[in-house]
């Protein structure tokens, strides 16, 4: 039997792990055999160390066989997918899942929780009444195959192992390893049984990945993964420097979404959806136009469905907050940046989003962007309105914003938001 | 409050931690407060980013901290204490502690157990009928103000953070840091309370740290933090290719003291002994010559004032093993080597050493060297000899031995014992 502490000594000192160390580690960390303090340890030496690629699909691998795997291929249509790493204002999901769905392809969106200063795709959609995340296997299938699309809960069944380990994670400051990132987020959506997916990796001030190099290395390893594990897989490098549209909360988020749906999304939001549905249907191996999808209504039918499949009720007016306060810009000229991690934190502290796993989110709480950068503004002219239900939490949002809005006298450069395509195709090759 | 996870990101990315912070965490794992998850992830962190100069002495204070310190100040005559890393055959606190104490200095030796190859000299001298290597506060007083000298288990009172901390590392794979190795030893010996410390940092195949250099590194840091602590410290590097001495064991280690106090030791543990004990009392302020102490029988007096003063019969006949085996010479020629890990091992395999803390070892097991690297032999002439009491326990004391005794047609270049001294004032200057 290996030893967990002579493993433990091997990759610190810049060995390499074999793929029956990798499956005897995790198992005995899922089995108890291996504790939480000797499993902190290797994640630290990770960190340092990294995994090479075989490493890192052994470690995939293992937590995918850590649980049950979801079996799509009953559905009459082509699976594809779409994970974000996070971002302000990131409510792509909603307005994506239906608008590829409604072009012909299944999109099983299961998803986590938000934690921090970037909203959770379930905590949006829970702002509607009646709906449910929590689906079970049965029900996942069954909304599939009747809507196209399904935003969910994962399951407990998909990659215990990862749950575990990423809950140690985060109390042991090993969280930012981009071996153990990519194979968190790769083995629940290999798990899942999708059949292709697409990365958006954001990077900005409001990304996990602020920097360029290091998102693109993250992408990079996500897609090599993927593609290796059979999920044809690409992603989209989209910026995150300043929120994505115009709304930053959660039934906000949900307003702007189905305003998008409408027609009538911010041309930021609708690029980065835009953009994502097309390598999205492109991998799916659909020939489909999604601009025209989005204009003629069908990908709006398709989120209602969606919603009303999982008990929402898509036409219920959401809660608004019965607090709002304005924040104007000091000078007049050009917007030429709106921090999205400050944007983002003030969010955060108006309740949109929670510190700790436990903790419940305001449906009401949010930023709405009044103002994007590129726009032209007089002083004392309205940038930002915060809104939330308590009165007390607007001046530590307040706070946040120091700094945020910067008013310039010539416009700032015209900024794409999506900045790079990374493919499995151009990897192999 | 300073947060566990902020912190030890702040180590994991090259950054300081301050008095406040080291003082917090020691404190908070010493109550529960950090979980041994973080200590371990943190600790690692440390294997790889090191801790600076003032780091380490708020991390070497802070543990001792943790407990009680001893108050030798009661006591007529000058303290000074000797640590070892830890040698083969590494019998000299035997010799030295009554050695120093008959030239008027009191040595307060407080010891670890031994774990792995190295034995531990509280279970040397547990091979004697009636000897206590337990002794409370007041009785540690007693036998210095008695007879100059004691040597015992550190007390569970000083550095109990230490010695949580010392079994999570040996666990997590954390033991191998020159600043933790450096604190853990310096802690137990600061709070010992002795005024003054002779390092003897072990160099090569036998010791913990195998090359010159990290022993260097280990020896500075300990003499540096020493110093610093008001504990006036140097350190000697010696040689630990081949094992000190003829004898490797328990009783057989304690037979060999003995002789040596009678004037008719090895060479080179005579020699080791010798520069070690002039060190010790020049750190003391003590004009003595030891050489004439191990001479004219004070040394052997004191030694057994100090056995029989914690419980041991000085003259008993120590128990010996049932079983010999001998491994001799292959070939005629120069012995080059004998390899002091190898020596090691087959002593520990034979029952000398333990592999857990809760094992016995055995009083009689060990290996005599029936010849050292410089002699001169013939084909099929005994080089070593086996002892132990289980005969299923030779054969696999015998694989340790594989290629351990080279000879050749040369005699091998003369090897001083002692290779370097390490100073508090050079450190200064």
């Amino acid at each position: 039997m290996p030893d967990a502490v002579e493993l433990i000594r091997v990759k610190r000192d810049g060995g390499r792990l074999t793929d029956a160390d990798i499956a005897w580690l995790i198992g005995a960390y899922t089995n108890g055999t291996i504790a939480d303090e000797q499993m902190s340890a290797l994640l630290m030496a990770i960190f340092f160390r990294g995994l090479d690629s075989a490493e890192l699909t052994a470690w995939t691998d293992a937590m995918i066989s850590s649980g049950e795997r979801l079996d799509l291929s009953g559905l009459r249509r082509p699976t594809v997918d779409k994970h974000s790493t996070g971002g302000v204002g990131d409510k792509v999901s909603l307005i994506l899942a239906p608008l590829v769905a409604s072009c012909g392809a299944a999109v099983p969106q299961l998803s986590g929780r938000g934690l921090g200063h970037t909203g959770g795709t379930l905590d949006k959609l829970e702002s509607i009444p009646g709906w449910r995340a929590g689906l079970s296997n049965a029900e996942i299938l069954q909304v599939l195959a009747d809507t196209g699309c399904v935003i969910c809960a994962a399951g407990d069944g998909l990659a215990p192992a990862d749950r575990r380990m990423y809950a140690l994670r985060d109390v042991t400051g090993t969280v930012e390893s981009i071996p153990l990132i990519a194979s968190s987020i790769m083995s629940k959506k290999i798990a899942e049984g999708t059949a292709a997916l697409v990365l958006d990796v954001k990077v900005g001030s409001g990304a996990f990945m602020p920097d360029i190099n290091s998102a693109r290395r993250l992408a990079r390893t996500m897609v090599e993964l993927g593609n290796a594990a059979g999920v044809r897989t690409s992603a989209l490098l989209t910026r995150m420097d300043t929120p994505l549209g115009r709304a930053v909360g959660n039934a906000v988020e949900v307003e702007e979404s189905v305003a998008t749906l409408r027609g009538e999304g911010p041309a930021d939001l609708v690029a980065v959806t835009l953009a994502l549905a097309e390598e999205m249907l492109t991998l799916a191996g659909i020939s489909a136009d999604p601009a025209a999808a989005l204009a003629d209504g069908g990908a709006l039918a398709a989120y209602r469905a969606m919603i009303a499949a999982q008990g929402g009720d898509p036409e219920a007016e959401l809660a608004v907050a019965s607090h709002r306060e304005i924040v104007t810009a000091e000078a007049a000229g050009w917007l030429r940046s709106l921090d999205a991690r400050a944007v983002g934190v003030a969010a955060w502290r108006l309740g949109a989003g929670r510190a700790r796993k436990e903790d419940p989110v305001s449906a009401t709480a949010g930023v709405l962007c009044l103002a994007k950068p590129g726009d032209e503004v007089s002083a004392g002219q309205p940038i930002l309105e915060l809104r939330g239900d308590d009165p007390d939490r607007f001046a530590r949002a307040r706070q946040a914003l120091t700094g945020a809005i910067e008013v310039g006298a010539e416009p700032p450069e015209p900024a794409p938001p999506v900045l790079e395509r990374i493919s499995g195709v151009e990897l192999a090759g």
